[in-house]
């Protein structure tokens, strides 16, 4: 192969897999990286495990495995790669093929020739223009330098409380940083629920009601007029609603690609700004290639470009990129949009589409929420998780999973990713070969239960609604019957569902069957409404047709209890 | 539907399932159930922590999550199923449409007429005969009579050491249990590694060593000749090399079908005598159905039909059974052949084929070994996996794998399942969207690493050695030149291959190039062949092309080290 002239302009995820990759494949050519910070491939999201002291030194974030800082002379002497950090990138012609480039400390400008570019440029995060956005403790979580100066507040000791803007995934994840340093949090968000990129306003409520529990109040659907201080240091969030006590403040309320070098070189843009990219990562400039924040990828469901700005997708494309650079013809296959987060005992995960997404791209929508233990109930360290799984009708393809729990979830949500990358239909994850013994799974995994719910459901052997579905029906002109199978003592438990309903333990249905009116609709439920199934088949053995099932039980149920 | 009567003879998981299934999809029908034991829907793969008192009480294995026992009682009137236990099933009269069976109480002879008849009756355990199998203390693990019976022994105080016969999956989760429990344990086996049916030697030496951390031998390659005792007692196990003590000896050899019953009323049976059956589960009867451990099953990926009892298959079975009885148009998808097991800290899984396996089977079968942490250095309880992932080169389809360690395997197992089961390609699984955030995974999965570690190989990019082929060239006539890229510390801590080797740390590779011999093959490794992949790239832009990578590095050595 030629020895060609490669240049990478950012260094952080995507940047530093292109150059890494590609000199494996082609230690002849002569490859540069342009980073504008001062640190190469970053763990950027390690971020919040280091704010919250889980990762006690940055440099664990940007070393090696064994401890070897990931810097200019590693990159030189491990993998022959020429590195320059406070570089920022500030013009490409393409014509001559150069990119000019100021040493941010000398203020100096360079020129860097290329024969192939590389734009790893990323994205950066959103400074919502509010009043006092300026004060001191205002903090981003988007770099290292970001990173370092919200821990070393924190470690000052000032901080005993903190507000979030913005319940978004970012937002979330340091909600749980900083409840672990002691500090008091607040989450103020315009929409009403935490997560809404994830997961829906039912799995929003009980995400909410577990912030509460950890003394953490979400403030949703109220919007930030103002970040107040005093003697330039921030003392406080208002609302349109209230006022929140703030010693430090997260602006997390999104991110925008770092594109005006790509625009003013005269790339194609989409019209959010991201660079346009074809399957090999190439730009409008067949000489320019882009991946990582600053591109969109094919939804690989819906055959549409998205935006993923995800650390996962960047090292993906950077493979490709280097790929293709040294002529493989290697393409990238796109997303399906997956995502994922700790939160204290939950962990919260969402792949695909969601129902109305998945309505919004031509399917035939159709899901069920089921409520699952993740091992069986003998075994130690059980954890109980909701699923909800979203199949395509026609197709019977599964098409969207959220998944929220205590157990291990991102195994089933990694197992439906891979479904959904393959386009499996429910049947066929329904009958997935799962790997079971007792410290695992139960005999049938949740994600085949799911699947055999979601089957059930679509096939017409039982009917089902949603709480969302039942609220609407029980507030509504016509509330059906409502039978609630579970035993008296778990009633005292778990609670009550907030409307009128009878109460007959499943074991006692058949005997008091009379109970029961012929000339409504009986919806039934337990605590995961499989004992409600049971009430359902008894009750169709007794001559009631008009039935169905609460999805999920009482365990899903996110509104109020009683 | 017409109202019929359906007979399920066996009640453990498939049968249970099957009735249970039944029962909502067809609440008039008339279902019963024979049982020859006493216990039904019996978690039986929860005895192994039964034994080693995970689980307290038997009660917890054949309980519902509520902790209401599945008697027959909670059959009738839950799901409205008549059951019969400590009911032997002895003859099938098909031209009447009757099973006899003998109520082993009374030692009377009832009649059970059926319009359709379900087969569910399990395997039994083998005992091999070998002189001393009668002593007292000698068990088998397969019935709560067994489990209970181990229990009580050791809960008795009086074993102090065991023999376990057989080091297949059961015997080794037995070990577990046991060691736990302490006690002194030896394994015996005619299999010179533990695990054969799950992983290769190569693994299995390594699982071997993790045996010997906690002072269990694994006697592998030996003949167990007699079982020795004293008054009626077990004192200890006889094989062709050595006598080992023993208060108590488990068998787990293997188990054959309990197929007898389908045998003498002439179904049609497999030679290894389990029962054929078709993909809706119908025997060479129209009326009979069998499901569970009795029957074969089609590998998905062979097309043939294999014999894989396990509990998921089981239960997988008793809804396609069902769904067949109530007319629905079910079809059983087959089997991948998955099995998964805990031992200490290790999980140990396997999926599909192994190389072996696959070229029998027609594929042109390639396989990497990639050794992976389960999520990023930084973030706290990282474990570490071996993954081997088998692939055709013809079609790039995954065919198999086999995954080990003390991460995080199952999820990465299951992910793999599907990958199979959906016909993937390593390309596809190597561009799979799998969840990232660091508490769950690294940026790129180890599931994604061994893809593109396979897919570097298939492709020509990087020759590898495995450990074995290694082991075998440079005991060899001609071996090659050994350059292991690891700092000296590490060569202190992680051990040295034993073998002529030069020891050049990476970040001086360059600089000591002239210490490489030019006429050899050079093969490189570090702690998981990461860095030695970077020296084969600084090697071949120095003019070196007679080079190769030891997969897995030094952590994947099975053998001996320095």
């Amino acid at each position: 192969m030629e020895k060609k002239k490669v240049l990478i302009i950012g260094g952080v995820a995507c940047g530093a897999k292109t150059a890494a990759r590609l000199a494996r494949l082609a230690p002849e050519f002569d490859i540069t990286i342009l980073e504008r910070g001062e640190h190469l491939s970053v763990a950027g999201c390690g971020f919040p495990y280091f704010v919250g002291d889980v990762v006690k030194e940055y440099k664990d974030l940007v070393c090696t495995p064994l401890g070897i800082v990931r810097d200019a002379n590693f990159f030189r002497n491990v993998k022959n790669i020429a590195v320059h950090t406070g570089h920022m990138a500030t013009r490409i012609d393409r014509e001559k093929k150069v990119v000019a480039a100021t040493d941010t400390a000398s203020g100096e400008e360079r020129l860097f020739p290329y024969d192939e570019l590389v734009l790893a440029t990323g994205a950066s995060p959103i400074r919502p223009p509010i009043p006092g956005n300026d004060l001191s403790r205002v903090f981003t979580l988007w770099t290292m330098p970001d990173a370092m100066a919200m821990k070393s507040a924190i470690d000052a000791g000032s901080v005993k409380s903190a507000v979030i803007i913005g319940g978004g995934l970012i937002g979330m994840e340091v909600v749980e940083a900083l409840v672990d340093r002691g500090i008091s949090v607040s989450v103020a968000d315009i929409q009403p629920t935490p997560l809404p990129a994830l997961i829906g306003e039912d799995f929003g409520l009980r995400v909410t009601k577990v912030l509460r529990q950890k003394g953490v109040g979400f403030y949703g659907g109220e919007k930030v007029v103002e970040i107040i201080g005093e003697n330039g240091v921030v003392t406080g969030v208002r609302t349109d609603k209230r006022t929140l006590p703030a010693d430090m403040v997260l602006l997390a309320v999104g991110i925008r690609p770092n594109t005006i070098l790509a625009k003013e070189a005269g790339l194609e843009l989409h019209p959010n700004g991201t660079i346009v990219v074809d399957e090999c990562l190439r730009t409008s400039d067949p000489a320019i290639y882009a991946g990582g924040d600053c591109v969109q990828s094919k939804n690989i469901l819906t055959e549409k470009s998205v935006w993923q700005p995800m650390g996962s997708t960047a090292n993906r494309q950077g493979r490709v990129i280097a790929d293709n650079i040294a002529e493989l013809p290697t393409r990238f296959a796109g997303v399906v949009g997956t995502a994922i987060l700790k939160l204290f005992h939950l962990t919260i995960g969402k792949t695909g589409l969601n129902e109305e997404q998945a309505h919004a791209a031509g399917f035939d929508a159709v899901s069920i929420v089921v409520e699952e233990p993740d091992r069986p109930h003998f075994m130690p360290g059980m954890g109980a998780m909701t699923i909800r799984l979203v199949a395509d009708r026609k197709s019977r393809r599964i098409v969207g999973a959220q998944i929220m729990g205590g157990g291990v979830v991102d195994k089933r949500l990694d197992s439906i990713v891979a479904a959904i990358s393959a386009g499996m239909t429910v049947d066929m994850l329904a009958d997935t070969d799962f790997a079971y013994a007792p410290p695992f799974a139960t005999a049938l995994d949740p994600t085949t239960h799911a699947a055999n719910a979601l089957r059930n459901k679509m096939d017409g052997l039982v009917k089902t609604y949603s709480a969302k579905e039942l609220k609407a029906l029980m507030e509504g002109a016509n509330p059906p019957f409502l039978l609630d199978v579970r035993s008296p003592q778990e009633l005292d438990l778990q609670g009550r569902i907030p409307y009128d309903f009878a109460n007959i333990p499943l074991g006692q249905l058949r005997g008091r069957i009379t109970e029961i009116p012929k000339d409504r609709e009986i919806v039934t439920f337990c605590k995961i409404s499989v004992r409600g199934w049971d009430a359902i088949a008894t009750l169709r053995g007794n001559g009631y047709e008009n039935v169905a099932l609460l999805e999920g039980g009482i365990m899903a149920w996110p509104y109020d209890l009683r």
